[in-house]
């Protein structure tokens, strides 16, 4: 099978999804340039006619190496056409059951603006942000598939008038532009996993778009984290593309010298991805967001997690954090780009800071491979719908 | 069948569990007195062959009104013997798989206390405390029956010199006395329940302790929450009390008239539970956490969760944050009793604040109905092993 040399979807990525075909039952496949691959009639195997990724995930890296391999020489050849799908004519779902999902906080960009625009006279990072990669559990049961809509969510917020809370629509809907990790194999109480054991547990990576109503989160959010301003939906894309993929596109880590991380966050040698995203607002770009430009590891992530003795799951998914890089046009929230309203974007010839009815938000992105190749992550697309 | 009349499972409770006799396979029973009624053999149906009790839970109210009406029916009459067995010599199961686990903070003395240790120059209670139920997401993954044993986390905690933290073994291991609930059916997308609609959606309580390693939360919970402080273990009693039996023994809440809540969280007659707890610590009571005490309702509780358009599963489990009451021997936490540590407690003839290895804490919990019936809720026994 001939794959266009441009393709953001080549052998070289492979990224598992789960699709139904026009009339059929959800099942495995695999996005090969502008097609489906249907692994269940490619591979024939039952693990690949679930509705979720979690059982293959669940057999382990040596199955997920050997998989990649078997459809990477498949591809070598002739593909049947009665395994292959237009990505166009197949519906998209959501590729894997959540486990738990936890969302970080590492970029630094993004963590001193925010710091910045809440505690304008204090120092932008807090004490432990360094040390730490901070994160919060999150809402397993409202992780959506990229094409959902977004109702806007209603909620307590700060009346105008001091500290009595009005409620209603948030007036301040926003996007967080981020990676997901998903767990393929997890590990037992109390046998924490060292950064070094990523390759081995994680399966792959998705966009996600972490939707904030962030006049219902600075109001609810002191002393216990956000809660509904985070967890009436978070969207990520179709497809995983497998961490086998994306070992290809590691870059150094840009800095942990000071403080160095603890011994248990310390790899051998630290690195980060080379990815970027973009963010589309109404079909307008707006931001650039750099991947390659956070602080904490997606290993150091997953060490931080179960360090504490807590057990790991198939299908757990953690979420980078906001995705902002250091130049005005790569912040990842519209918090951020908007300065907190304060300084409005033009979308469609007007001033806008947080999202309307009507807005849509897709955020596509990119690896590229020390040898140039690009891998596609496709799209996490949303679309806001009034309050109900 | 008799049970005599003082038991704390007579037929007005009829707590369900998932058990497995010797040699057997975990199915699902209902504690009548010292013993396990099989429900799989009982009454015949595939849904109690199941491993927990959530395929049950999700065919609804009107199922679980008719479900305890047959078995109490059973019970007027002789049971045979073959659907008996005696509690002491079955093995019970974490009884339902938890979808999503969210931890609320509803405890105005608990609240206050609390505010008085960390921020001792402060108003106790935070702006946003009495206009909504303060809660975070925390580990389902994590959630662990009664009888697990719980080994000493260990992680980050501010360094004895200045903002350098150490990492090691907790030192300030303490328990949370709760009560969890456990949703039956839930709600879709965009659909949020009042608390009015709670009977029909919430089907049963546990004893639930919320294990934290006081020193690893305090230095990791700014911005976003607690985190690894508490999601290596949370521990819940085998027995789900259900909420139809809970019903006799509902009170009025103790008083939310400044403020009054906000309509959607505002009930025709709001109401607690009259359920007191006690706190064991290595045999001995320490503490009578009484739930009538508590501000924010487990309805109101269900209501926030869902006004935002957040969804809710079966399975879903959120927890009341630590009980405690006005009286110094009614608080939920070591941290309140021994007053951060300042005011040791004599445990065993010896001076003691927080856990150590080998402790060993049960919680047990007893409802009171209008008439003066008790329900029992068995216990969350836990042992503390040492670091790892």
């Amino acid at each position: 099978m001939t794959v266009p040399a441009d393709s953001l979807f080549g052998p070289e990525n492979l990224p598992y999804g789960v699709f139904s075909p026009a009339g059929g039952d959800p099942r495995v496949g695999v996005r090969v340039g502008d097609d489906v691959l249907d692994l269940s009639v490619a591979l024939g195997e039952a693990v690949f006619a679930e509705p979720t990724l979690n059982a293959f995930m669940a057999q382990g890296y040596e199955r997920w190496v050997a998989v990649r391999r078997r459809i990477q020489d498949l591809l070598a050849g002739e593909v049947p056409a009665a395994a292959l799908h237009p990505v166009g004519e197949v519906s998209l779902h959501l590729p894997f059951e959540v486990a738990d999902y936890v969302d970080f906080y590492a970029s630094e960009h993004h963590a001193s603006n925010v710091g910045r625009l809440f505690r304008p006279d204090a120092e932008p990072l807090l004490p432990n942000w360094k040390h730490l990669p901070v994160g919060y559990h999150g809402r397993a049961g409202t992780v959506y598939v990229s094409g959902t809509d977004v109702v806007r969510p209603s909620g307590q917020r700060t009346g105008p008038d001091g500290p009595a809370p009005v409620f209603g629509p948030s007036t301040r809907l926003d996007i967080e532009a981020e990676l997901g990790f998903v767990v393929g194999t997890g590990t037992p109480a109390n046998t924490p996993l060292s950064p070094d054991d990523f390759p081995r547990h994680v399966f792959g990576a998705v966009l996600l778009n972490d939707w904030s109503a962030r006049d219902i989160q600075a109001w609810e959010y002191v002393p216990l984290g956000p809660n509904l301003g985070k967890s009436f939906a978070t969207s990520v894309s179709p497809w995983v593309v497998p961490i086998l993929a994306l070992a290809e596109a590691r870059v150094p880590l840009p800095g942990q010298t000071d403080p160095e991380p603890l011994p248990y966050l310390a790899e051998s040698a630290p690195w980060g991805l080379d990815i970027e995203l973009t963010v589309r607002w109404n079909g307008q770009e707006v931001s650039r967001p750099p991947f390659r430009e956070m602080y904490w590891s997606p290993a150091q992530m997953l060490a931080h997690l179960t360090v504490n003795g807590a057990s790991a799951r198939t299908g757990d998914l953690y979420g980078s954090g906001t995705i902002s890089g250091p130049g005005p046009a790569e912040r990842g929230s519209f918090l951020e780009l908007s300065w907190g309203g304060r300084d409005p974007l033009t979308v469609g010839g007007e001033p806008r800071t947080f999202l309307q009815d009507g807005d849509e938000v897709v955020l596509e992105g990119t690896a590229t491979t020390r040898s140039g190749a690009k891998l596609g992550f496709g799209e996490v697309r949303g679309r806001v719908l009034p309050a109900r």
